[in-house]
């Protein structure tokens, strides 16, 4: 019962069987293949525009590479308080930026919110040296607690950050996640939104380690591709990154694995939301689910197996803990995992 | 007929399957993992000593987080003018280290001797504060000119180094490579010739994309865990990575693997000497073979589909080229490629 | 009637004899001169103590100077959410630690408590290698907003911040102005209290352009020297910056003159508090004055000649103002503004 | 008789009154005064043309941030090998450029030459992502080796960096020497010449510590103001770096000055070169001599109080020692250096 991360499951077989398939011959090196080209298609198709694309192995990197490309120095990156970039990269936007600054933002259930944004720029004076100049918005699509922002919200955010002249970059890790709540199409959800560019994982949703950084407007690319070499995210190799990417867009089942996952964080939700005491913390939209359980329930799922993070320290005999669910959590594991929450 | 680069060629079907084989279930993400530990203990053994180990997905990556760990932004590196660190990583030594400086050394045959380090090393004033301090000697095995250091070249580099209080770092990109040569025990052709840290490649020898950055004095490590996670380098799925470099190191094809390479390396060598106007430029110790051909002949392979890099500016009707030689190189290429150099 | 900032006014005379007084003959560069050396006596005679002296020009220089040598580039530096080093130094020091990471802390009229920090901490997990790590607690003293820490209430932070391993930094741009206040004596407003290292002005008291950075372990000052000439901070002729400390650090002037500017502060305070409609924001402890004033007697002020900054967009017809005095501000200047402030 | 360096020396007596004059009253900070936009206004009009200047006070730190600005972190800045920013700015340009890299070139007397220059070009391939991208020329004049490019030599230099599309930076610490030593105007010794950039330096010939960066064409100034504040160097009492520069600038005293220093040194080579086994080492065209001289004469020289530095280990009995003359050696030590040397 590994409910811990997405991260802790595996890949697709078919995702291992592209790898082993990449694996004969010579071809060019350092992504001047076939199959990098043919990612690079392949999304261009499915985001109905042209496009760069940047295959990397992890969502820092994408994360990190991307923030630098669009973020001098001296600039602002606007980002929520909780959000990965802010929390769980150790600082590496500000290492790979050259110094820039994160201005952590407040905002319900992970979200943010043009009000709040604005209310921070107003701190920040245009072309006044001794400031740091607001230069990006980050969001997290699906968010770190669980939520998927509408693309109305995404589109009122993009649309400050524009006339502010900042650009609008998605943290698109868990992106399949949200697209499988929105029901929407991956161009109505980022560019046509308002998204510049984006971190689109697949390493979460089955992939061994992939995923790839997206410039909707080619020319905001820049210089990505100094930056990654000299990051040492260039990989020789990269056939194998391509290998997964490929795999990982070819039908829908992206589309499928991240709505099982959701479809199970729903059903984690609704099975625990009859436990006594229990509070479910946030809208559960994509494949995490955010609940307030009595200690002793969290001591007994963990005496019994279940394998997951508090998210804030016990108060009164009661612990915030996320579950998350992947493409590969066994089904029975979240029927388990309910029953055992709701025995006394 | 690819002699491009042994990075060219894709990987060993027994890692394919390790990855396969890691593929399910769930598990420890960021290294915490059982095939990580394994790959921790088998490095200890092969080199007979504790160490301290981390997985990263490239040489660049491997070299650029090693000397960051071991040299402050105001120390200099002493590494040969023609070695990746210097030519080929686009400054991601400068940028890890917050900007320390490379001193780029000559050497015969990409070899440094302790000579030209000594006469370097007296430009460079201890303590005065406008001077980077001599902080770390990278020595590359086998180096970027296809030679192998012997035991004792190293150790008397590495005895010098000492004697200025620096650190000693092996680039070993192509480690399998040289010790196939040197026919010694990995123990001897590193730590035992004074060697503090080393990058342990695979990829270029069969791995997709798995190096492994060894510190021998597990004090030397330092903050090297916090400097890969804020590079990006720290894979949720590390377990793809120890896959890999376990199957790498299961048994002892990873130096058949080179000693093949190596040995076609030599055929071509040696079919290469008999074409008229031939001059092999280095000792033809690994799988790298540097030779000047005429330029009709360079023209008539390439014509003939075979694919190699010029190594210097063509002059008076010939060419320096490089052709590397790697783990899955046809043979039957290696055949063709000295029957058409030789036909006229 | 310029109250925009203590820097907007000159030098003291002594100040300028001192340089010129300097300016004759050859000495050593780089700060092995004799004056240097009499500074560095002179601070650890007024510090009672053994300490590390840097002379360095201006307090940003001073400030990410001396974060970058305490803090490692995954570390995270606590401080006030308006402080000078999170709100006005443009990300330097992110850029001097490369990347480190400022926590802007939320605190009644500037100032810290140990409560908020504690709550902070309970954000950074040790060891956990995806957080950066509490590695400093930067206060300000006198603060951003014109108060000034007691002595038990650095204490109180200090003794915190070292209980969980951190080191504890004093940005001192105005400590004359705190420490006229305090009416203690050097030590017991920093080492005594828990400071570890500190940025002394100079400058907003009426140098020309002259901080000090102040290790009170010389162990803690490590490769300072380094930083300092990396950055550009090392001056050939550091003899008249040694010769403005020197000057400075003469007799009990450079009290005096925080002193006056600190009862100029008072005066303007307690003569706008007649102001129908005024409100002081802050105590006034230090230099300045923060008081909410109507927007007619603003303008009225600034059409006579008045200069100064708002600190926040208008309200309700009162705009929040900072009003900053000088060692150098005269003292009619104050009565005509309050004069000009209480006339309708 | 201090001949260590020109900075061992003190400041011209205009330049401390005209800080003494700008030390009373109240004027806007960083750099929004009228000495500055005085000293603005002047430097374009002695370099015929619009330009855009920013007072800095340190030679490292005008270096840094000139090529800070005008290259990427992924960039090549071509200098001599004994270049101050090869090699007595402690990585400075690295840290400021963010990892770039210095390519040091080999060139008789300091100077560079277009063929040495191309042939190193010959290593950089354009837009292949592993190989840093060439980006600027940087030279110094005069040289560290107290030589001066002519017109020409700066001419052909510029025009082949410009042809690789290249920019052209100056480090003119010693701009005024060169000057004094071409006699022709400032803008036909750099920006008529094909200059981009420059580092004009006053410190060296009688400041107390002012340099200006010049970019000749505004536009190219790009982001220096954030990069100068980020940095720590911009300085809020501004006006008192102006003021030396307007000083330094008024009438032709700085030209004078240098003429003076120069004529020192060629005094000193005359006198030297009579003495038994001495020999000049390079031609005598600013303020310094290099010459080799008898151990027994060195040790001579030192015993009665003049001061030098090796510029070489002793070898054969002789040693390289530098001698640098400046705006106020006492012209009598200078004979009686010569008598010392001279006498047996």
């Amino acid at each position: 019962m590994n409910f811990a991360s997405d991260n802790s499951y595996g890949a697709w077989p078919e995702i291992v069987a592209a790898v082993g398939a990449a694996a004969t011959g010579a071809v060019p090196s350092y992504g001047d293949d076939t199959l990098t080209a043919k990612v690079r298609a392949r999304l261009a198709e499915l985001f109905e525009r042209e496009l760069t694309v940047f295959p990397v192995i992890s969502g820092t990197a994408a994360n990190a590479l991307a923030l630098a490309t669009l973020v001098p120095p001296h600039g602002a990156i606007f980002c929520h308080g909780e959000s990965h970039i802010a929390v769980d990269e150790c600082g590496a936007p500000e290492f790979f930026t050259h110094g820039a600054k994160l201005v952590p933002l407040e905002g319900k259930d992970g979200k943010l919110v043009p009000e709040t944004l604005e209310r921070a720029l107003a701190h920040f004076q245009k072309g006044f040296v001794h400031h740091v100049q607001p230069a990006c918005l980050s969001v997290t699509q699906s968010t770190e607690l669980g939520t998927v922002y509408t693309r109305g919200e995404i589109a009122a955010l993009a649309a400050l950050a524009h006339a502010h002249a900042m650009l609008v970059h998605m943290d698109g890790a868990r992106f399949a996640n949200a697209l499988a709540h929105l029901g929407c199409t991956p161009a109505e959800a980022t560019w046509r939104a308002g998204v510049d560019a984006m971190s689109f994982g697949a390493t979460k949703n089955g992939a061994l380690g992939a995923e790839a950084v997206i410039f909707f407007d080619p020319a905001e690319a820049r210089d990505f591709e100094y930056r990654r070499k000299k990051a040492g995210h260039l990989l020789s190799k990269m056939r194998f990154v391509s290998a997964q990417l490929d795999a990982y867009l070819t039908g829908t089942r992206w589309l499928e694995s991240a709505a099982r996952a959701n479809g199970l964080a729903r059903k984690l939700a609704a099975g625990l939301s009859s436990v006594r005491g229990a509070e479910i913390a946030h809208p559960v939209e994509a494949n995490a689910v955010f609940v307030t359980l009595p200690d002793t329930t969290v001591a007994r799922l963990r005496r019994l197996g279940a394998s997951f993070y508090d998210w804030a320290p016990p108060e009164d005999g009661r612990t915030l803990v996320r579950l998350v669910a992947s493409f590969a959590t066994p089904e029975e594991d979240v029927t388990r995992f309910v029953e055992i929450a709701n025995s006394e």
